[in-house]
C-alpha cells in the first residue's frame, strides 16, 4: 500500500463544497476526484482533506491524501487526473508519502485569504474569486480591531451557530489585513478553524471598517462567546484556502 | 447631444471579441453593451471602442464611447448599465466628455498584458485568463531579446498576414517582461498595435525562451518584414487589454 499526498486548486464555484451533501444539485469536489482516481487506478479510494471548504469557497492549495495499492508514478497520476479533471480542478502536486501520513490529523496550521473588491463596480474579471463591497472601509480602524482576535482564544463568538463543533479554542497565529490597489485582502493562519470562523471574522471586521461598531468591540465580540454579536457572515466566493501546512 | 465615455472591464471568454462577427456561436461584447444601452436610454447607440479585441481576449481597461440624446447622470447610467450587463462584462467608470472625444483616434498609447503561467500543472483558478506553459523559458534571455523591438518599427513579421492594415509602423513604448511567482507577465505599451502583434510577438519570444531561436534572432526576424519567420500566435485567452491612455 502506498499513500499518497495531492496539492489541489479549485474553482469552488459550480461545486456544493469539498465533501457530498444530501440533496444537494451540485456535485462535490471530493466525488468528482476520487471518481478520476477511480478510473485511473481501477480501484476505490477514499480521499482525505485537510479539512471541507463550503460551497462556493476555492481553494490554492487543498491537500488531501489517499491509500492505494495500485503502483503508479505521482508524476504519471498528476497528469492523467487534470486529463480526467473537469477544467476547474486541477492536482497541482503528487507525492508519495509516509504510511502515517493523515491530511487532517496532522495539519499544524491553515492559511485562508478572503478577497474584497473595495471599489464602485463589480468586477468581471474576478467575479467569482472576490467579494464586492462598493462602500468605503476604514482599514486602519479594522487591522488595529483585529489584532485582539490574534493568539489563542475561544471563538464561539465567531462559530456559526448550529454546528456541532464544542471545543472552540483555536490558535490565530497570524491575522494580516492589507490594501492591494482596489482589494482589501485578509490574511488568517491558525492551527484550526470553526465551522464559518473566517467568514464571520471578516464580516465583522467589515461592520469594523464601515464604522458601524465602536472601537474596542471585537475584543468584547471575542470575549462574550456569543455568535449574536458578530457581524454576518461574509459571502463565500471571497474565501481561498491557501496553504496547509505539516 | 452628450457624448459619455465608459471604462469597460469583461472576462472574453463566451464572446466572439468586441466586434460582432458572421456566422459565429457567440455574441460580441459590443452587441450586449449596445443592447443595454438601447434599453436604459431608448434610442439605438453606436458604440466606439479604441479597437478590437479578439475572441477570447479580456479587458480590465477597455474604452468606448458613445453620444446620446438622452439625460441621465454618469453614476446612475453605470449602475443600470452593470445591473443589465451579464456578469463577465463590467462597466467600472462612466464620464461625460467633450463633444470631439473620440476612443480610436484619440487614443495616444495601449497598455496590453500577458500572462503566462510556468509550472507544471495548470490553474483550476485561472484557467481562463492565462496561459498554461510547463516548459522552462529562460526569462533573462527572452528580456534581451526583446529590447530589439522596443521603439519605432515596422512590425509586418509580427502581424497575422491577410490582415488588412497596409502600414505597418508603430512605436512600442516599453516592453516588460517579468516573473511573479509561477506567472510570466509582458506588459507592452505602444501607440497602437497590427493585427495580433501582441500574441504574435509572445509567441515569438517563448521560442526564444525555451531555446529554440538563436542569439539576435528578433532583431533578424523584426527586419525581415516577414511573418513566416516569426513564431506562432500565442494563445487568446492570456491577453488583457489592461489600459488606453489619451
Amino acid at each position: 500500500m502506498s499513500n499518497l499526498k495531492l496539492e489541489i486548486e479549485y474553482d469552488g464555484t459550480d461545486y456544493c463544497g469539498w465533501q457530498a451533501q444530501r440533496s444537494v444539485r451540485f456535485k462535490s469536489i471530493q466525488e468528482v476526484i476520487e471518481k478520476a482516481l477511480q478510473k485511473i487506478l481501477r480501484e476505490k479510494v477514499k480521499l482525505i482533506a485537510s479539512g471541507r471548504t463550503d460551497a462556493g469557497v476555492h481553494a490554492l492549495g487543498q491537500v488531501a491524501n489517499f491509500k492505494t495499492s495500485a503502483r503508479i508514478k505521482p508524476d504519471k497520476l498528476m497528469r492523467g487526473l487534470n486529463a480526467l479533471l473537469p477544467d476547474d480542478i486541477r492536482v497541482c502536486r503528487v507525492q508519495e508519502v509516509g504510511p502515517d501520513f493523515h491530511s487532517r490529523f496532522q495539519a499544524r496550521s491553515k492559511v485562508y485569504r478572503y478577497t474584497i473588491l473595495n471599489r464602485k463596480a463589480p468586477s468581471a474579471f474576478s467575479r467569482n474569486t472576490v467579494y464586492f463591497y462598493p462602500y468605503p472601509l476604514d482599514i486602519k480602524l479594522m487591522q488595529k480591531e483585529a489584532r485582539a482576535l490574534v493568539g489563542r482564544h475561544n471563538f464561539k463568538s465567531f462559530q456559526t451557530s448550529g454546528s456541532k463543533e464544542r471545543a472552540s479554542v483555536r490558535t490565530i497565529k497570524r491575522l494580516k489585513i492589507s490594501k492591494e490597489g482596489e482589494r482589501i485582502i485578509f490574511e488568517i493562519e491558525a492551527d484550526g478553524f470553526l465551522y464559518n470562523m473566517v467568514r464571520n471574522i471578516v464580516g465583522t471586521l467589515i461592520e469594523t471598517g464601515r464604522g458601524r461598531l465602536s472601537k474596542g468591540s471585537l475584543k468584547k465580540i471575542l470575549s462574550a462567546l456569543d455568535r449574536r454579536l458578530a457581524g454576518p457572515t461574509a459571502a463565500a466566493k471571497g474565501l481561498c484556502l491557501l496553504k496547509v501546512k505539516y
